[in-house]
């Protein structure tokens, strides 16, 4: 068993060891998961962008970030699997999609998606 | 290699030959994963907890939900790799965080959190 | 001077008493209003939707609650100021649009976007 | 009846006429707000701090972000609404807890939360 797997199979044994399965439908999983990433957004909120490299260099500030980006992480597997859904599956499959929405040549250079950043 | 380290070295040979780098950096990144998972909301937004298992049974509910999963999937491994944090070992540590955190017969039937579920 | 104007120009003194407006550029503030949601949603995450008005009736509850709108508030007004984009009228003028979108025969009883909840 | 009250006497007339009161739960509401709130992100989420105030400035961006803020205060609005709660008056306890949260000697130039902003 790779260690994503391993991951995946401790998370469920956390979740039913407490009993927090009830909590855990989707609805509630995927607002829990937008207040996760709110807390890891909070941590870059006030930084500038030709600032963040050194931001995110400092220790105490990467502990921090690695924490959110855990937290983040956790619901996300959460999630999909309540919801039966693989999410390296779905990773892969977006990836696909998006080397054919944005082939090399049309998409160098330029933001993902116009109206987005020009 | 495991699939989730093939997917992360797929997805940095993705944005390398569109010359993305130049727009990913930690903050806008951040800011990208939060639309994202705006996206995934979206389509849980107006199913009440008690419709919800049903939604997310239906075939192309399914499809729209494993897409969206999949774009948050992508921009938070992005995020992780572009300030080096191994996101496995960053929800890794979080497990063991909140195993400490939460113990088995003190969380048993509570939600996460006193004041967020009560 | 009426009270919603009356707050923005005090939002503006708070702001500039302690000159903070180095840190309010747009991309700042829309991602600290990201944080600011995280907040509201966390404190509802873990509540099913037929529990919901209990749980906003509480006193204690609903105090957090009006203490995360206020953030999200003032930091949505900061964000429009910021832009010079008065926020009443960009609300109006979304209203009107949404008037014509969804017209009240075709729209009764629908939820607002046909895959976000049918 | 200034034209703040006004617009939600009017937003609750758009709601009543649709029906949509049942769709308008507290928690469905906050999730609206989170989905609304990521799309005023995809806005500016590739735009760098030293050319928001560029991007900002175009005409054709101001129009979609000016949009996306409407839909963001006509939800908040809904919300605090739908929750029995004033929205003016949540904002203005807020910013008298944040003036004495942050005195201006205190404050003074320095990022609202010590680890938020370095």
């Amino acid at each position: 068993m790779n260690s994503f797997e391993a991951l995946i199979a401790d998370l469920h044994a956390f979740v039913r060891e407490r009993e927090w399965e009830q909590f855990h439908d989707p609805k509630n999983l995927a607002m829990a998961l937008g207040s996760e990433v709110g807390e890891l957004m909070a941590e870059l909120r006030w930084v500038r962008s030709e600032q963040v490299d050194a931001h995110v260099a400092d220790a105490d500030k990467r502990k921090r970030l690695a924490a959110e980006l855990g937290d983040v992480g956790i619901l996300l597997v959460l999630l999909a699997e309540r919801m039966n859904i693989v999410l390296l599956e779905a990773m892969r499959t977006k990836l696909e999609e998006n080397r054919r929405k944005y082939p090399v040549e049309a998409a160098r250079g330029r933001a993902e998606r116009p109206g987005g950043g020009g």
